[in-house]
Protein backbone atom coordinates (compact mmCIF):
# COMPACT_ATOMS: atom_id res chain seq x y z
CA UNK A 1 0.00 0.00 0.00
CA UNK A 2 1.50 3.79 -0.76
CA UNK A 3 1.83 5.90 1.76
CA UNK A 4 -0.33 8.65 0.72
CA UNK A 5 -0.65 12.26 3.02
CA UNK A 6 -2.90 14.73 1.31
CA UNK A 7 -1.69 18.70 2.38
CA UNK A 8 -4.61 21.57 1.96
CA UNK A 9 -2.32 24.84 2.76
CA UNK A 10 -4.30 28.24 2.93
CA UNK A 11 -2.06 31.29 1.79
CA UNK A 12 -3.13 34.79 2.48
CA UNK A 13 -3.31 35.96 -1.08
CA UNK A 14 -6.28 35.94 -2.74
CA UNK A 15 -5.87 38.46 -5.72
CA UNK A 16 -2.18 38.81 -7.52
CA UNK A 17 -1.82 35.96 -9.76
CA UNK A 18 1.86 36.14 -10.35
CA UNK A 19 2.45 35.55 -6.57
CA UNK A 20 -0.30 32.64 -6.32
CA UNK A 21 1.21 30.81 -9.59
CA UNK A 22 5.14 31.44 -7.58
CA UNK A 23 3.54 29.78 -4.59
CA UNK A 24 1.75 26.87 -6.30
CA UNK A 25 4.98 26.16 -8.37
CA UNK A 26 6.29 24.93 -5.11
CA UNK A 27 4.53 22.24 -5.39
CA UNK A 28 4.55 21.95 -9.20
CA UNK A 29 8.26 21.62 -8.93
CA UNK A 30 8.46 19.64 -6.06
CA UNK A 31 8.91 15.78 -7.59
CA UNK A 32 6.56 12.74 -5.91
CA UNK A 33 3.49 15.03 -5.16
CA UNK A 34 0.33 15.52 -7.34
CA UNK A 35 -1.26 19.24 -7.16
CA UNK A 36 -5.06 18.54 -7.33
CA UNK A 37 -6.53 21.49 -6.82
CA UNK A 38 -6.13 25.45 -5.89
CA UNK A 39 -8.19 27.89 -5.77
CA UNK A 40 -8.13 31.62 -4.85
CA UNK A 41 -11.32 34.36 -3.63
CA UNK A 42 -10.18 37.55 -4.03
CA UNK A 43 -12.55 38.81 -1.11
CA UNK A 44 -10.69 36.71 1.06
CA UNK A 45 -7.43 37.63 -0.30
CA UNK A 46 -6.71 34.32 0.12
CA UNK A 47 -5.79 30.57 -2.20
CA UNK A 48 -6.04 27.00 -0.97
CA UNK A 49 -4.37 24.53 -2.56
CA UNK A 50 -4.50 20.99 -2.05
CA UNK A 51 -2.39 18.53 -3.22
CA UNK A 52 -0.82 14.76 -2.15
CA UNK A 53 2.39 12.27 -2.42
CA UNK A 54 4.37 10.81 -0.11
CA UNK A 55 5.03 11.83 3.42
CA UNK A 56 8.47 12.83 2.48
CA UNK A 57 7.56 14.72 -0.64
CA UNK A 58 4.48 16.28 0.67
CA UNK A 59 6.60 17.59 3.88
CA UNK A 60 9.20 18.49 1.13
CA UNK A 61 7.01 20.39 -1.09
CA UNK A 62 5.20 21.97 2.03
CA UNK A 63 8.43 23.72 3.36
CA UNK A 64 9.26 24.90 -0.35
CA UNK A 65 5.73 26.89 -1.18
CA UNK A 66 6.12 28.12 2.46
CA UNK A 67 9.41 29.34 1.13
CA UNK A 68 7.81 31.24 -1.29
CA UNK A 69 5.07 32.55 0.28
CA UNK A 70 7.24 34.23 3.12
CA UNK A 71 9.32 35.61 0.17
CA UNK A 72 6.07 37.00 -1.54
CA UNK A 73 3.39 37.89 0.35
CA UNK A 74 3.69 40.31 3.15
CA UNK A 75 1.14 40.70 5.88
CA UNK A 76 1.76 44.01 6.74
CA UNK A 77 -0.12 45.14 3.66
CA UNK A 78 -3.01 42.57 3.54
CA UNK A 79 -6.52 43.33 4.21
CA UNK A 80 -9.48 40.42 3.35
CA UNK A 81 -12.71 38.93 5.08
CA UNK A 82 -11.01 35.98 6.38
CA UNK A 83 -9.42 35.08 9.31
CA UNK A 84 -5.74 35.12 9.13
CA UNK A 85 -2.65 35.10 11.47
CA UNK A 86 0.20 34.64 8.74
CA UNK A 87 1.30 34.92 5.11
CA UNK A 88 0.98 31.00 5.11
CA UNK A 89 -1.72 30.74 7.58
CA UNK A 90 -2.72 26.99 8.32
CA UNK A 91 -1.30 23.90 7.08
CA UNK A 92 -3.33 20.80 7.77
CA UNK A 93 -2.13 17.13 7.21
CA UNK A 94 -4.14 14.71 6.02
CA UNK A 95 -3.48 10.59 6.12
CA UNK A 96 -5.19 9.07 2.82
CA UNK A 97 -3.62 6.14 2.93
CA UNK A 98 -1.13 3.55 3.95
CA UNK A 99 -0.46 6.58 6.84
CA UNK A 100 -1.34 6.69 10.56
CA UNK A 101 -2.91 9.95 12.23
CA UNK A 102 -0.09 9.64 14.25
CA UNK A 103 2.16 9.79 11.30
CA UNK A 104 0.66 13.12 10.28
CA UNK A 105 1.17 14.46 13.56
CA UNK A 106 5.07 13.63 13.60
CA UNK A 107 5.13 15.64 9.89
CA UNK A 108 2.76 18.45 11.25
CA UNK A 109 6.07 19.00 14.09
CA UNK A 110 8.42 18.36 11.68
CA UNK A 111 7.63 20.84 8.89
CA UNK A 112 6.27 23.20 12.07
CA UNK A 113 10.14 22.88 13.36
CA UNK A 114 11.54 23.81 9.62
CA UNK A 115 9.14 26.66 9.00
CA UNK A 116 9.84 27.96 12.74
CA UNK A 117 13.43 27.65 12.13
CA UNK A 118 14.12 28.37 8.35
CA UNK A 119 11.66 31.04 7.92
CA UNK A 120 11.68 32.43 11.16
CA UNK A 121 7.98 32.33 12.33
CA UNK A 122 5.99 31.32 15.48
CA UNK A 123 4.43 27.96 14.65
CA UNK A 124 1.46 26.57 16.86
CA UNK A 125 0.36 23.14 16.58
CA UNK A 126 -3.38 22.22 16.31
CA UNK A 127 -6.25 20.13 15.76
CA UNK A 128 -4.55 16.33 16.36
CA UNK A 129 -1.18 17.68 16.25
CA UNK A 130 -2.25 20.17 19.07
CA UNK A 131 0.30 19.97 22.20
CA UNK A 132 -2.63 21.27 24.29
CA UNK A 133 -6.56 20.71 24.55
CA UNK A 134 -6.46 25.03 24.46
CA UNK A 135 -5.03 24.59 21.02
CA UNK A 136 -7.07 21.83 19.00
CA UNK A 137 -9.47 24.23 17.73
CA UNK A 138 -8.13 26.38 15.10
CA UNK A 139 -10.30 29.18 15.23
CA UNK A 140 -9.27 29.15 19.04
CA UNK A 141 -5.82 30.02 18.03
CA UNK A 142 -6.44 32.01 15.41
CA UNK A 143 -8.28 34.74 17.37
CA UNK A 144 -6.84 37.62 17.16
CA UNK A 145 -5.29 37.57 13.79
CA UNK A 146 -2.44 38.80 12.75
CA UNK A 147 -2.96 42.23 13.83
CA UNK A 148 -3.55 40.62 17.16
CA UNK A 149 -0.74 38.30 17.56
CA UNK A 150 1.59 41.00 18.75
CA UNK A 151 -0.12 40.89 22.05
CA UNK A 152 -1.17 37.51 22.10
CA UNK A 153 2.09 35.85 22.31
CA UNK A 154 3.33 37.49 24.82
CA UNK A 155 0.50 35.54 27.07
CA UNK A 156 2.78 32.17 28.12
CA UNK A 157 -0.71 30.33 27.04
CA UNK A 158 0.43 31.06 23.85
CA UNK A 159 4.01 30.74 23.76
CA UNK A 160 5.03 28.95 19.90
CA UNK A 161 5.90 25.17 19.60
CA UNK A 162 8.33 26.32 16.74
CA UNK A 163 10.10 29.17 16.28
CA UNK A 164 10.36 32.53 17.60
CA UNK A 165 8.70 34.24 20.14
CA UNK A 166 7.98 37.17 18.31
CA UNK A 167 5.73 37.47 15.73
CA UNK A 168 7.37 37.86 12.18
CA UNK A 169 6.01 41.36 11.04
CA UNK A 170 6.45 40.42 7.19
CA UNK A 171 5.13 36.73 7.42
CA UNK A 172 3.02 36.76 10.72
CA UNK A 173 2.25 33.50 12.71
CA UNK A 174 0.90 29.85 11.27
CA UNK A 175 -1.30 27.18 12.53
CA UNK A 176 0.17 23.56 11.41
CA UNK A 177 -1.80 20.50 12.15
CA UNK A 178 -2.81 17.23 11.39
CA UNK A 179 -6.61 16.09 10.73
CA UNK A 180 -9.02 13.70 9.68
CA UNK A 181 -10.18 13.99 5.52
CA UNK A 182 -13.90 15.70 5.06
CA UNK A 183 -15.97 14.36 2.90
CA UNK A 184 -19.31 16.55 1.44
CA UNK A 185 -22.05 13.97 1.01
CA UNK A 186 -25.45 15.08 0.32
CA UNK A 187 -28.55 13.05 0.52
CA UNK A 188 -31.77 13.73 -1.84
CA UNK A 189 -35.40 13.50 -0.83
CA UNK A 190 -38.30 12.85 -2.92
CA UNK A 191 -40.10 15.63 -1.52
CA UNK A 192 -39.90 19.64 -2.61
CA UNK A 193 -40.59 20.23 1.33
CA UNK A 194 -37.32 21.93 2.53
CA UNK A 195 -38.30 21.25 6.16
CA UNK A 196 -38.40 17.86 6.22
CA UNK A 197 -35.14 18.46 4.79
CA UNK A 198 -34.12 20.33 8.05
CA UNK A 199 -35.84 18.35 10.35
CA UNK A 200 -33.47 15.06 9.72
CA UNK A 201 -30.58 17.32 9.41
CA UNK A 202 -31.36 18.99 12.76
CA UNK A 203 -31.29 15.15 14.43
CA UNK A 204 -28.72 13.10 12.41
CA UNK A 205 -26.09 16.53 13.11
CA UNK A 206 -23.96 16.09 16.25
CA UNK A 207 -25.34 19.63 17.57
CA UNK A 208 -28.88 18.45 17.54
CA UNK A 209 -28.02 15.08 19.61
CA UNK A 210 -27.18 13.05 16.54
CA UNK A 211 -24.27 11.67 14.91
CA UNK A 212 -20.76 12.67 16.62
CA UNK A 213 -19.17 13.39 13.12
CA UNK A 214 -21.92 15.38 11.11
CA UNK A 215 -22.66 18.41 10.36
CA UNK A 216 -26.11 18.75 7.94
CA UNK A 217 -28.55 21.08 6.80
CA UNK A 218 -31.60 20.99 4.66
CA UNK A 219 -30.90 22.64 1.20
CA UNK A 220 -33.69 23.60 -1.55
CA UNK A 221 -32.18 22.04 -4.96
CA UNK A 222 -34.60 24.33 -7.29
CA UNK A 223 -33.24 22.97 -10.63
CA UNK A 224 -34.85 19.57 -9.59
CA UNK A 225 -37.60 20.81 -6.86
CA UNK A 226 -36.64 18.38 -4.46
CA UNK A 227 -35.32 18.94 -0.63
CA UNK A 228 -31.93 17.53 0.09
CA UNK A 229 -29.98 16.61 3.31
CA UNK A 230 -26.55 18.50 3.15
CA UNK A 231 -23.85 17.29 5.43
CA UNK A 232 -20.06 17.57 6.09
CA UNK A 233 -18.84 14.43 7.46
CA UNK A 234 -15.52 15.52 9.64
CA UNK A 235 -14.31 12.16 11.00
CA UNK A 236 -15.34 9.15 8.28
CA UNK A 237 -13.73 6.78 10.27
CA UNK A 238 -15.80 7.22 13.51
CA UNK A 239 -18.67 8.16 11.91
CA UNK A 240 -19.01 6.22 8.57
CA UNK A 241 -20.93 7.04 5.30
CA UNK A 242 -23.84 4.17 5.41
CA UNK A 243 -24.02 4.76 8.57
CA UNK A 244 -25.61 8.29 7.92
CA UNK A 245 -26.98 7.03 4.97
CA UNK A 246 -29.02 4.68 6.67
CA UNK A 247 -30.01 6.84 9.37
CA UNK A 248 -31.23 9.68 7.15
CA UNK A 249 -33.31 6.63 5.24
CA UNK A 250 -34.78 5.99 8.48
CA UNK A 251 -35.32 9.55 9.57
CA UNK A 252 -37.33 10.65 6.03
CA UNK A 253 -39.54 7.66 6.85
CA UNK A 254 -41.68 9.15 9.54
CA UNK A 255 -42.51 11.88 7.11
CA UNK A 256 -43.69 8.87 4.35
CA UNK A 257 -40.58 10.73 2.47
CA UNK A 258 -37.82 8.62 0.83
CA UNK A 259 -34.83 8.57 -0.36
CA UNK A 260 -34.08 8.99 -3.99
CA UNK A 261 -30.22 9.42 -4.18
CA UNK A 262 -26.96 10.33 -2.65
CA UNK A 263 -23.65 12.18 -4.06
CA UNK A 264 -20.26 12.62 -3.03
CA UNK A 265 -18.93 16.18 -3.88
CA UNK A 266 -15.71 16.01 -4.40
CA UNK A 267 -13.03 13.88 -3.59
CA UNK A 268 -13.52 10.90 -1.27
CA UNK A 269 -10.68 8.77 0.67
CA UNK A 270 -11.12 4.97 -0.97
CA UNK A 271 -11.11 3.80 2.52
CA UNK A 272 -14.76 5.85 3.04
CA UNK A 273 -16.02 3.85 -0.11
CA UNK A 274 -14.64 0.20 1.26
CA UNK A 275 -16.18 0.84 4.45
CA UNK A 276 -19.35 0.92 3.21
CA UNK A 277 -18.92 -2.34 0.47
CA UNK A 278 -17.28 -4.10 4.06
CA UNK A 279 -20.77 -3.29 5.88
CA UNK A 280 -23.78 -3.78 2.92
CA UNK A 281 -21.78 -6.93 1.54
CA UNK A 282 -20.81 -8.05 5.27
CA UNK A 283 -17.52 -8.34 3.73
CA UNK A 284 -14.95 -10.92 5.99
CA UNK A 285 -11.10 -10.19 6.61
CA UNK A 286 -11.56 -7.48 3.39
CA UNK A 287 -7.92 -5.85 2.73
CA UNK A 288 -7.42 -2.70 0.62
CA UNK A 289 -4.68 -4.38 -0.65
CA UNK A 290 -6.83 -6.86 -2.20
CA UNK A 291 -7.91 -3.78 -4.41
CA UNK A 292 -5.98 -4.34 -7.85
CA UNK A 293 -5.38 -0.93 -8.61
CA UNK A 294 -3.62 -0.52 -5.17
CA UNK A 295 -1.07 -2.98 -6.25
CA UNK A 296 0.18 -0.88 -8.67
CA UNK A 297 1.18 1.83 -6.50
CA UNK A 298 3.20 -0.26 -3.52
CA UNK B 1 -7.45 7.69 -14.32
CA UNK B 2 -4.10 5.78 -14.86
CA UNK B 3 -4.92 3.23 -17.62
CA UNK B 4 -4.10 -0.19 -16.25
CA UNK B 5 -4.13 -3.61 -17.80
CA UNK B 6 -3.53 -6.82 -16.47
CA UNK B 7 -1.95 -9.94 -18.14
CA UNK B 8 -1.94 -13.55 -17.06
CA UNK B 9 0.23 -15.63 -19.07
CA UNK B 10 0.58 -19.22 -18.50
CA UNK B 11 4.02 -21.12 -19.55
CA UNK B 12 4.40 -24.73 -20.05
CA UNK B 13 7.34 -25.30 -17.09
CA UNK B 14 6.76 -25.28 -13.68
CA UNK B 15 9.84 -27.54 -12.71
CA UNK B 16 12.58 -26.02 -13.36
CA UNK B 17 12.98 -23.40 -10.97
CA UNK B 18 15.90 -21.29 -13.03
CA UNK B 19 14.20 -21.61 -16.11
CA UNK B 20 10.68 -20.03 -14.63
CA UNK B 21 12.76 -17.70 -12.88
CA UNK B 22 14.60 -16.39 -16.18
CA UNK B 23 11.00 -15.94 -17.71
CA UNK B 24 9.64 -13.65 -14.40
CA UNK B 25 12.47 -11.76 -15.35
CA UNK B 26 11.24 -10.46 -18.38
CA UNK B 27 8.57 -9.08 -16.27
CA UNK B 28 10.76 -7.49 -13.20
CA UNK B 29 13.53 -6.09 -15.79
CA UNK B 30 10.43 -4.00 -17.87
CA UNK B 31 9.64 -0.65 -16.58
CA UNK B 32 6.27 0.79 -15.06
CA UNK B 33 5.36 -2.93 -14.98
CA UNK B 34 4.72 -4.84 -11.60
CA UNK B 35 4.57 -8.29 -10.64
CA UNK B 36 1.49 -9.64 -8.91
CA UNK B 37 2.01 -13.14 -8.48
CA UNK B 38 3.46 -15.91 -9.83
CA UNK B 39 3.14 -19.57 -8.81
CA UNK B 40 4.13 -23.34 -10.43
CA UNK B 41 2.73 -26.38 -10.57
CA UNK B 42 5.06 -29.64 -11.33
CA UNK B 43 2.46 -31.61 -11.76
CA UNK B 44 0.87 -29.37 -14.56
CA UNK B 45 4.29 -28.64 -15.19
CA UNK B 46 3.07 -25.01 -15.61
CA UNK B 47 3.26 -21.25 -14.51
CA UNK B 48 0.91 -19.04 -14.22
CA UNK B 49 2.16 -15.12 -13.74
CA UNK B 50 0.40 -12.24 -13.00
CA UNK B 51 1.42 -8.64 -13.96
CA UNK B 52 0.08 -5.33 -14.25
CA UNK B 53 1.27 -2.21 -15.96
CA UNK B 54 0.14 0.54 -18.67
CA UNK B 55 -0.67 -0.69 -21.73
CA UNK B 56 2.10 0.04 -23.71
CA UNK B 57 4.59 -1.14 -20.98
CA UNK B 58 2.55 -4.50 -20.20
CA UNK B 59 3.03 -5.15 -24.38
CA UNK B 60 6.51 -5.09 -23.94
CA UNK B 61 6.59 -7.06 -20.49
CA UNK B 62 4.72 -9.47 -22.41
CA UNK B 63 6.99 -10.21 -25.47
CA UNK B 64 9.99 -9.88 -23.47
CA UNK B 65 8.67 -13.01 -21.18
CA UNK B 66 7.58 -14.80 -24.63
CA UNK B 67 11.02 -14.32 -26.00
CA UNK B 68 12.36 -16.12 -22.82
CA UNK B 69 10.12 -18.29 -22.81
CA UNK B 70 11.08 -19.50 -26.63
CA UNK B 71 14.48 -19.24 -25.46
CA UNK B 72 14.26 -21.99 -22.23
CA UNK B 73 11.64 -24.37 -23.23
CA UNK B 74 11.21 -26.96 -25.58
CA UNK B 75 7.77 -28.41 -26.10
CA UNK B 76 9.23 -31.81 -27.89
CA UNK B 77 10.16 -32.70 -24.21
CA UNK B 78 7.07 -31.40 -22.14
CA UNK B 79 4.71 -33.55 -20.36
CA UNK B 80 1.71 -32.86 -18.06
CA UNK B 81 -1.41 -33.00 -16.58
CA UNK B 82 -2.59 -29.70 -17.91
CA UNK B 83 -3.73 -29.25 -20.98
CA UNK B 84 -1.30 -26.86 -23.48
CA UNK B 85 -0.66 -25.34 -26.59
CA UNK B 86 2.76 -24.42 -26.41
CA UNK B 87 5.60 -23.18 -24.48
CA UNK B 88 4.06 -19.70 -24.10
CA UNK B 89 0.52 -21.31 -24.01
CA UNK B 90 -2.41 -18.39 -23.37
CA UNK B 91 -2.07 -15.07 -23.18
CA UNK B 92 -5.06 -13.12 -21.60
CA UNK B 93 -4.76 -9.21 -21.42
CA UNK B 94 -7.49 -8.03 -18.75
CA UNK B 95 -8.70 -4.26 -18.64
CA UNK B 96 -8.50 -3.11 -14.97
CA UNK B 97 -9.18 0.80 -15.08
CA UNK B 98 -9.06 3.32 -17.89
CA UNK B 99 -9.25 0.76 -20.84
CA UNK B 100 -11.78 -0.61 -22.70
CA UNK B 101 -12.35 -4.26 -23.67
CA UNK B 102 -11.52 -2.81 -27.06
CA UNK B 103 -8.02 -1.83 -26.54
CA UNK B 104 -7.55 -4.47 -24.66
CA UNK B 105 -8.56 -6.68 -27.75
CA UNK B 106 -6.30 -4.52 -29.84
CA UNK B 107 -3.28 -5.18 -27.01
CA UNK B 108 -3.86 -8.77 -27.94
CA UNK B 109 -3.87 -8.35 -31.79
CA UNK B 110 -0.20 -6.30 -31.32
CA UNK B 111 1.29 -8.73 -29.10
CA UNK B 112 -0.47 -11.97 -31.26
CA UNK B 113 1.19 -10.41 -34.09
CA UNK B 114 4.73 -9.49 -32.42
CA UNK B 115 4.85 -13.07 -31.47
CA UNK B 116 3.79 -14.48 -34.62
CA UNK B 117 6.84 -12.40 -36.61
CA UNK B 118 9.15 -12.34 -33.88
CA UNK B 119 9.41 -16.11 -32.84
CA UNK B 120 7.63 -17.63 -35.51
CA UNK B 121 5.08 -19.13 -33.42
CA UNK B 122 1.01 -19.90 -34.73
CA UNK B 123 -0.78 -17.38 -33.06
CA UNK B 124 -4.64 -17.98 -32.23
CA UNK B 125 -6.95 -14.96 -30.97
CA UNK B 126 -9.18 -15.84 -28.56
CA UNK B 127 -12.29 -15.01 -25.95
CA UNK B 128 -13.07 -11.39 -27.05
CA UNK B 129 -10.13 -11.18 -29.20
CA UNK B 130 -11.51 -14.14 -31.48
CA UNK B 131 -12.14 -13.43 -35.05
CA UNK B 132 -14.60 -16.05 -35.32
CA UNK B 133 -17.12 -17.42 -32.78
CA UNK B 134 -15.32 -20.99 -32.55
CA UNK B 135 -12.87 -19.60 -31.44
CA UNK B 136 -13.59 -17.90 -28.67
CA UNK B 137 -13.90 -20.95 -26.17
CA UNK B 138 -9.50 -21.29 -24.73
CA UNK B 139 -10.58 -25.49 -24.38
CA UNK B 140 -12.24 -25.50 -27.89
CA UNK B 141 -8.61 -23.11 -29.68
CA UNK B 142 -6.72 -25.75 -27.60
CA UNK B 143 -8.07 -29.09 -28.21
CA UNK B 144 -5.54 -31.64 -29.78
CA UNK B 145 -2.74 -29.49 -27.24
CA UNK B 146 0.96 -29.36 -28.79
CA UNK B 147 0.62 -33.03 -30.57
CA UNK B 148 -2.59 -32.60 -32.58
CA UNK B 149 -1.64 -29.20 -33.77
CA UNK B 150 0.63 -30.74 -36.23
CA UNK B 151 -2.29 -31.84 -38.03
CA UNK B 152 -5.10 -28.93 -36.61
CA UNK B 153 -3.10 -26.56 -38.00
CA UNK B 154 -3.75 -27.98 -42.01
CA UNK B 155 -7.52 -27.08 -41.28
CA UNK B 156 -8.53 -24.45 -42.74
CA UNK B 157 -10.84 -23.64 -39.52
CA UNK B 158 -7.64 -23.61 -37.97
CA UNK B 159 -5.75 -21.59 -40.06
CA UNK B 160 -3.72 -19.10 -37.11
CA UNK B 161 -4.64 -15.53 -37.13
CA UNK B 162 -0.95 -14.66 -36.62
CA UNK B 163 2.31 -16.33 -37.70
CA UNK B 164 3.36 -19.13 -39.68
CA UNK B 165 0.91 -21.92 -41.29
CA UNK B 166 2.79 -24.41 -39.23
CA UNK B 167 3.15 -25.52 -35.86
CA UNK B 168 6.80 -24.22 -34.43
CA UNK B 169 8.59 -27.93 -33.09
CA UNK B 170 10.34 -26.46 -30.09
CA UNK B 171 7.88 -23.75 -29.14
CA UNK B 172 4.38 -25.04 -30.19
CA UNK B 173 1.27 -22.53 -30.65
CA UNK B 174 -0.26 -19.97 -28.39
CA UNK B 175 -3.53 -18.44 -27.93
CA UNK B 176 -3.63 -14.43 -26.74
CA UNK B 177 -6.84 -12.93 -25.91
CA UNK B 178 -9.18 -10.83 -24.22
CA UNK B 179 -11.42 -10.91 -21.03
CA UNK B 180 -12.91 -9.16 -18.24
CA UNK B 181 -11.39 -9.84 -14.75
CA UNK B 182 -12.71 -13.03 -12.83
CA UNK B 183 -13.51 -12.51 -9.03
CA UNK B 184 -13.42 -15.09 -6.30
CA UNK B 185 -16.83 -14.50 -4.16
CA UNK B 186 -17.52 -16.68 -1.39
CA UNK B 187 -21.18 -16.11 0.73
CA UNK B 188 -21.30 -17.81 3.89
CA UNK B 189 -24.18 -19.57 5.58
CA UNK B 190 -25.49 -19.69 9.25
CA UNK B 191 -25.59 -23.43 8.48
CA UNK B 192 -23.85 -26.79 8.40
CA UNK B 193 -25.92 -28.36 6.05
CA UNK B 194 -24.38 -28.10 2.59
CA UNK B 195 -26.59 -29.61 0.56
CA UNK B 196 -28.54 -25.83 1.42
CA UNK B 197 -25.94 -24.60 -0.24
CA UNK B 198 -25.59 -26.60 -2.90
CA UNK B 199 -29.31 -25.36 -3.92
CA UNK B 200 -28.63 -21.77 -3.72
CA UNK B 201 -25.11 -22.83 -6.13
CA UNK B 202 -27.72 -24.23 -8.26
CA UNK B 203 -29.90 -21.85 -8.92
CA UNK B 204 -27.48 -18.85 -8.65
CA UNK B 205 -25.35 -20.11 -11.60
CA UNK B 206 -25.57 -19.42 -15.47
CA UNK B 207 -26.72 -23.17 -15.96
CA UNK B 208 -28.96 -24.02 -13.86
CA UNK B 209 -30.81 -21.10 -14.94
CA UNK B 210 -29.78 -17.92 -12.39
CA UNK B 211 -27.26 -15.98 -13.56
CA UNK B 212 -25.41 -15.30 -16.48
CA UNK B 213 -21.97 -14.75 -15.23
CA UNK B 214 -21.71 -16.88 -12.02
CA UNK B 215 -20.18 -20.02 -11.08
CA UNK B 216 -20.96 -21.53 -8.20
CA UNK B 217 -21.21 -24.39 -5.97
CA UNK B 218 -21.68 -25.31 -2.19
CA UNK B 219 -19.02 -26.51 -0.37
CA UNK B 220 -18.33 -27.16 4.04
CA UNK B 221 -15.92 -24.97 5.68
CA UNK B 222 -14.98 -28.08 7.89
CA UNK B 223 -12.90 -25.16 11.03
CA UNK B 224 -15.96 -23.18 10.91
CA UNK B 225 -18.92 -25.74 10.37
CA UNK B 226 -20.58 -23.90 8.63
CA UNK B 227 -21.23 -24.31 4.61
CA UNK B 228 -21.00 -22.00 1.79
CA UNK B 229 -21.78 -20.69 -1.78
CA UNK B 230 -18.07 -20.67 -3.54
CA UNK B 231 -18.43 -18.61 -6.74
CA UNK B 232 -16.44 -17.43 -9.65
CA UNK B 233 -18.15 -14.00 -11.18
CA UNK B 234 -16.64 -14.10 -14.56
CA UNK B 235 -18.02 -11.01 -15.64
CA UNK B 236 -18.80 -8.30 -12.85
CA UNK B 237 -19.33 -5.58 -15.38
CA UNK B 238 -22.48 -7.22 -16.34
CA UNK B 239 -23.16 -9.38 -12.82
CA UNK B 240 -22.52 -7.05 -10.55
CA UNK B 241 -21.29 -8.13 -7.03
CA UNK B 242 -24.37 -6.74 -4.86
CA UNK B 243 -26.95 -8.58 -7.35
CA UNK B 244 -25.06 -11.92 -6.51
CA UNK B 245 -24.94 -11.49 -2.62
CA UNK B 246 -28.77 -10.05 -2.29
CA UNK B 247 -29.65 -12.93 -4.44
CA UNK B 248 -28.14 -15.38 -2.41
CA UNK B 249 -29.61 -14.23 0.67
CA UNK B 250 -32.96 -14.53 -0.69
CA UNK B 251 -32.68 -17.83 -1.91
CA UNK B 252 -31.88 -18.15 1.67
CA UNK B 253 -34.50 -17.21 3.28
CA UNK B 254 -36.55 -20.21 2.18
CA UNK B 255 -34.54 -22.23 4.05
CA UNK B 256 -34.93 -19.92 7.21
CA UNK B 257 -31.06 -19.80 6.87
CA UNK B 258 -29.01 -16.17 7.00
CA UNK B 259 -25.91 -15.02 5.08
CA UNK B 260 -23.31 -14.30 7.76
CA UNK B 261 -20.69 -12.78 5.97
CA UNK B 262 -18.82 -12.87 1.94
CA UNK B 263 -15.27 -12.79 1.26
CA UNK B 264 -13.55 -11.85 -1.56
CA UNK B 265 -10.62 -14.24 -2.20
CA UNK B 266 -7.23 -12.74 -3.94
CA UNK B 267 -7.77 -9.35 -5.61
CA UNK B 268 -11.00 -7.30 -7.10
CA UNK B 269 -10.65 -4.24 -9.23
CA UNK B 270 -11.74 -1.05 -7.75
CA UNK B 271 -14.26 -0.53 -9.96
CA UNK B 272 -16.32 -3.84 -8.72
CA UNK B 273 -16.76 -2.75 -5.21
CA UNK B 274 -17.78 0.97 -6.23
CA UNK B 275 -20.42 -0.83 -8.35
CA UNK B 276 -21.73 -1.81 -5.17
CA UNK B 277 -21.57 1.37 -3.41
CA UNK B 278 -23.27 3.36 -5.82
CA UNK B 279 -26.04 0.39 -5.69
CA UNK B 280 -26.26 0.18 -1.67
CA UNK B 281 -25.70 4.41 -1.37
CA UNK B 282 -27.88 5.29 -4.34
CA UNK B 283 -24.49 7.33 -5.66
CA UNK B 284 -25.88 9.91 -8.36
CA UNK B 285 -22.77 10.44 -10.85
CA UNK B 286 -20.19 9.15 -9.16
CA UNK B 287 -17.18 8.91 -10.71
CA UNK B 288 -13.80 6.85 -9.54
CA UNK B 289 -11.80 9.96 -10.48
CA UNK B 290 -13.64 11.04 -6.84
CA UNK B 291 -11.69 8.73 -5.10
CA UNK B 292 -8.42 10.69 -3.66
CA UNK B 293 -5.94 7.54 -4.84
CA UNK B 294 -6.39 7.53 -8.49
CA UNK B 295 -6.09 10.95 -8.17
CA UNK B 296 -2.16 10.32 -7.30
CA UNK B 297 -1.81 7.96 -10.37
CA UNK B 298 -3.03 10.08 -13.17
Amino acid sequence: MAKLVECIPNFSEGRNKEVIEKIVDGVRKTEGVKLLDYSSDASHNRSVVTFIGTPEDVEKAMVNMAGLAYENIDMRNHTGAHPRMGAVDVVPFVPISGVSMDECVEIANRVGKSIGEKFNIPVYLYEKAATSKGRQNLAVVRKGQYEGFFEKIKDPNWKPDYGPTEVNTKGGCVAVGARVPLIAYNINLDTDNIEVADKIAKVIRHIGGGLRYVKAMGVKLEDRNIAQVSMNLVNYEKTAVYRVFEMVKMEAKRYGVNVIGSEVVGLIPMAALIQSVEYYLQLENFSMKQVLETRMWE
